[in-house]
């Protein structure tokens, strides 16, 4: 792993970092921010997925958590929505490819080689915080934009008891019922909709999954909310398998980072509660 | 004035606008946060001058002043650093043309026809921004980064009264006595460094130019503090002048926004103070 930088900010060291990802075979970037602590303490960890078109620098920019990091005292994880670099196939669209791994593991051609994106956010990349960052692993929570809220809420789903709690901003809730998600899943898994089930959060909740809890915020003025977001089939979901969920839509706000940040500090304050029980 | 973007954040409505300035001879853009606030009211407005290489969009995406504005009900507005386009000359440099308009008039060819920062800040948009947006006029402050911390320092010393504070994060303090200074003002104005006081803060109070109070911060790891920055000579004019000034040296920070979005409450917050007295 090597230090691409580190900048001071809000009583905590933001860095960014690179590695020589196993999964993916290729080089993968992700920032951490870690706020002040007392020599050898290790802190909560709130993870932060992101949206299609994506890396980790749009949130560490733009993402307003550092200050409520720092005073909770969570360290935040913030990695990259794919494989990049010359020799990883891409799409020309915004949509597939790169910037677009959608967190599922491609079984098709030419995807399977790179695109494993579930198995890197699962497995690899929380080996290597684990082993490099002062961060106490059994002090989980996750969270996510979009795409990125899809894979908060998929991979949340898929592994019981490893987060505290679970949230996302405008996430896609149901990629079998959306044109990104039928274009993403036919393209890395194939045309067998049940395959893709296990990459859909409310088809996981459907077939017996479950979360302690849920926040959800969504923009009423964002223009995905209908196509493609459709936070309703989540509501839905989650009220007919008892999940308690508070799943909120937000009047004016659209799907940029001018409403992630406005609802970032609430989101980390609100993880951190369940993380420091 | 056209409207670029609007979104709605923090509580309020961040926009851009670009405008056909006749100081300038050319389209320049800008960004105004505006909190929510009753029909008809008309908040108090904070200026945020950008640094070297930036337009409105570094501190608009970057800045993390909406929180703390929308709270306090201040209006933030935030120039660009010169003008721009195809007839505008330029300097292959980034410390000279475009992007670093160090907000003086210039006077020498090829710059006098566009590089009217100075008069652009101080007079043109100040009435547009009047004219345009719920802006109480009678209530100003102003801040600025490094070569805006500069013009933010330059333009309150020139015009007492009228800005209720001023403060800065990282400012060129005397532009007299360091190279970013020395190219700029020999560019813009001539070698005479007679000419140049009157945009240099250290010299503007040593002739005689009083701030009611100011508050500064400065990252001690900032890579531009000893050669450019010089804080210090600061310190001592307001000291022999009897400004009551808070600078302050901020162990580990540097000059990037990650320091900058790190003190900007506390800014807003000291501003907010003063403006609503």
């Amino acid at each position: 792993m090597e230090q691409i930088s580190a900048n001071r900010a809000h009583g905590g060291m933001q860095g960014v970092y690179t590695h020589a990802s196993a999964v993916t075979g290729t080089d993968m970037t992700f920032s951490v921010f870690v706020p002040d602590h007392a020599p050898g303490a290790r802190l909560p960890v709130l993870w932060y997925l992101s949206g299609l078109t994506c890396t980790h620098a749009n949130v560490t920019e733009k993402g307003e958590y550092r200050e409520a990091c720092a005073r909770h005292g969570v360290n935040f994880v913030a990695p990259d929505t794919s494989p990049r670099g010359d020799g990883v196939p891409d799409d020309e669209a915004y949509d597939f490819g790169k910037g677009a791994g959608f967190y599922v593991d491609a079984n098709q051609a030419p995807w399977s080689t790179h695109f494993r994106m579930r198995s890197y956010i699962e497995d690899e990349l929380p080996a290597l915080v684990a082993a490099q960052f002062p961060v106490d692993m059994a002090r989980q929570s996750i969270t996510g934009h979009s795409m990125g809220g899809h894979g908060a809420l998929t991979i949340s789903l898929r592994n019981p008891g490893r987060f505290r709690s679970t949230s996302a901003f405008a996430p896609i809730v149901s990629p079998l019922n959306c044109p990104w998600g039928e274009k993403a899943l036919t393209g890395y898994i194939g045309a067998d909709r049940a395959d893709w089930r296990q990459y859909d959060a409310c088809a996981l909740i459907e077939d017996g999954a479950r979360l302690p809890d849920l926040l959800v915020d969504q923009g009423e003025a964002d223009g995905f909310l209908e196509e493609q977001l459709k936070t309703g089939l989540l509501t839905a979901a989650c009220a007919a398998a008892g999940i308690p969920a508070t799943i909120r839509l937000q009047p004016g706000y659209d799907h940029s980072y001018f409403f992630i940040s406005t609802f970032m500090a609430e989101h980390v304050g609100w993880h951190a509660e369940r993380l420091t029980r």
